[in-house]
């Protein structure tokens, strides 16, 4: 229950956003049917959308069939009146791109990350950011980072990401004094979660969903009614650095036996260097694993469907402790498909409980890479349409 | 984001929440504070304390101080005015109780529970609940039931409960038709939970907290911005039965190396009664085991505490799942303290991440066996104040 009543200002924006929601889940709809969904009056569906129209935010694109009386107008959100900057900071190389206000990439800008000093890190999101801001999708309206690592959301800082040496890092404060745009900071796999539940087009908006991102490194993004769950430090879905191995091996964060060390691409790369030493073919990528496993390589073959049991139990321990019917993976793991997939039920069925597994839906997400940046800069339309729409006209 | 605008008749239900839940938070107050609290206007306050006045929900009790002007009155909510039953099915007996609306027990009623016919255990629930009716405590306004297993708890469905022998039992509508009250089924853990939250005077309104109830049985509540969290099908913090063992032990669920096989009261038990077969004191029973605990005995202290360690890499998961900064520990096995408390606390910092566990508050609960009675009575307060508070007076 809101513990504030709400004011006329907020009255006011709230039916805003309910009619700009409205009109993101319909490519086409009319007044009429608008003021239907949202329980608002004619009158107040009619004069905001004059508002949104006289702003560019919304466009009259034909007209409807009607049962009788005047053909109804239809209106449509204008994808390209607003865009928004998504940023991955979550593979070997950072990738950023332009995306309208139907998550479409207009521009995108990528740079390799070599090294592993913070502050040659920073430097090259601010390259790629000066280059999409100067791009000509205009007006931007905000910027949403997925990023490795632990992050405070509320406060846009980076607490703790390893591989780009950041600690404590204010990263949304130091761009919106670069860009005078809002900024939204997100761990990466929170916001490939965001990413697949805006725009893979299968939720509905108070859905729950947990998205499991099994790249370089694993991490977890669950949506808990639409609305991603973060923790009290920002940190919830950090299922990576769990321990799952007694007496396993060294981890990157310092610990022993974590997720990450058993089920990460990173994992499936150095065990298959270990193993593949004295055979052939020599596997010494994630690339080579591939081209192995695809090939049919009974060592490449075993070595992936093992990552895929260890990730099944964690997935079980999911499943147990939040009982969401939905999930999804994400990241290059999936590339390793059905038979990946396959080793990661059957380990999650046999650790959780069947009446539990046989409502879970586990299946590969639908977006690639993109989902990250999708999600980051979705991120902003979930905090609210408020901040995005409300940007550029100082309400 | 609310789909729906509110009518004029949900604002005034809202209104009367908040100003019901202001006087919940609040032993004593004016109608001044609860419209500063609320952010209603003073008129609105007037109005619908005087209704909950003739309702006999609130009176006036008193003055308070003034800085000028006349003294304030303060107002009290009426905590004999209402009352609920909460029944507690998870121990070897069904213990239940008549409550106020401040949580303080009014009578008791409890019955064991012997044999295995699910039958039998619905007609003690029967024999429980009509005694607590009859007794002087009126209205009884809703019953509240925590029973183990898992509960849709939206259909008031016990969906398994093995101990019982209940499946897909509609509990709720069997209580609903026999008493004419509302009826709230939970499961226990979530039960103890709610109770925690509610009663134990430490937490604000929409906090996190997940309470692990560890006693014959092991499972968790999970409260999420204050309210109860059951993923999609009822079954969120039900960690007992995933597996934490590879080759583990048969479990009473069919599975084997559940978390219940290695950390629970009944765990402990079974294998102490293996290993101190030849050895003196023999251990058969949860009392003798904690009478040889705390006489010091090596033996009952280490199978206390490699339970404990167990549990302790469970609890590691649920901080990398959930990243909740408080977590509670209920039921049985918190009879052993400080020491046990130690043996968890530690296996959780091994196996979760030190800047997540850092932040972490593990610690016993503070309420016992009445932590569910009083959860499950409280899930009908939570759940609005609305179902509570209207029930007598036809709104």
């Amino acid at each position: 229950m809101p513990a504030k009543k709400a004011t006329h200002q907020q009255t006011k924006q709230h039916n805003r956003d309910l009619i700009l929601k409205t009109l993101f889940d319909n490519p086409q709809i009319s007044r009429a049917e608008i003021a239907r969904t949202t329980k608002l009056t004619r009158a107040t569906v009619s004069d905001m959308v004059a508002d949104l129209i006289e702003e560019g935010l919304v466009a009259e694109v034909g007209y409807g069939s009607s049962i009788g009386g005047r053909l109804p107008v239809l209106l449509s959100l204008n994808a390209d009146s607003r865009y928004l900057i998504g940023l991955n900071l979550a593979q070997d190389k950072f990738i950023g791109a332009v995306v309208n206000l139907r998550g479409e990439i207009k521009e995108t800008c990528e740079a390799p990350v070599g090294s592993n000093n913070g502050e040659q890190a920073l430097q090259i999101v601010y390259q790629i950011l000066d280059q999409l801001i100067s791009t000509d999708c205009k007006p931007i309206v905000g910027i949403g980072i997925g990023t490795p690592g632990l992050v405070n959301a509320r406060e846009g800082i980076v607490v703790n990401a390893v591989n780009l040496d950041w600690q404590d890092l204010p990263l949304a404060r130091l761009l919106e004094t670069r860009y005078h745009l809002p900024v939204s900071v997100l761990n990466d796999s929170q916001a490939m979660a965001i990413g697949e539940f805006v725009y893979s087009g299968s939720y509905k908006s108070d859905d729950n969903l947990i998205v499991v991102n099994v790249g370089y490194g694993v991490g977890a993004g669950i949506l808990i009614n639409g609305r991603i769950f973060q923790g009290d430090g920002g940190g919830a879905g950090e299922i990576g650095h769990v321990a799952v191995q007694e007496n396993g091996v060294a981890c990157r964060c310092g610990k022993y036996g974590c997720l990450e060390t058993v089920a990460s691409a990173r994992a499936v790369v150095q065990r298959a260097q270990v193993l593949s030493e004295t055979s052939d073919p020599q596997i010494n990528s994630f690339e080579s694993l591939e081209t192995a496993f695809l090939a049919g390589d009974p060592l490449a073959q075993r070595i992936v469907t093992e990552a895929g049991h260890y990730l099944g139990f964690s997935i079980a321990n999911l499943v147990g402790t939040l009982n969401i019917k939905s999930i999804l993976l994400t990241g290059d793991m999936t590339c390793f498909g059905e038979s990946w997939l396959g080793s990661v039920r059957e380990s999650m069925s046999e650790a959780a409980l069947p009446r539990m597994v046989q409502d879970t839906q586990l299946e590969i997400g639908k977006l690639d890479f993109r989902g990250c940046i999708l999600g980051a800069s979705a991120s902003m339309l979930l905090s609210g349409y408020t901040l995005l729409f409300t940007q550029t006209n100082n309400n």
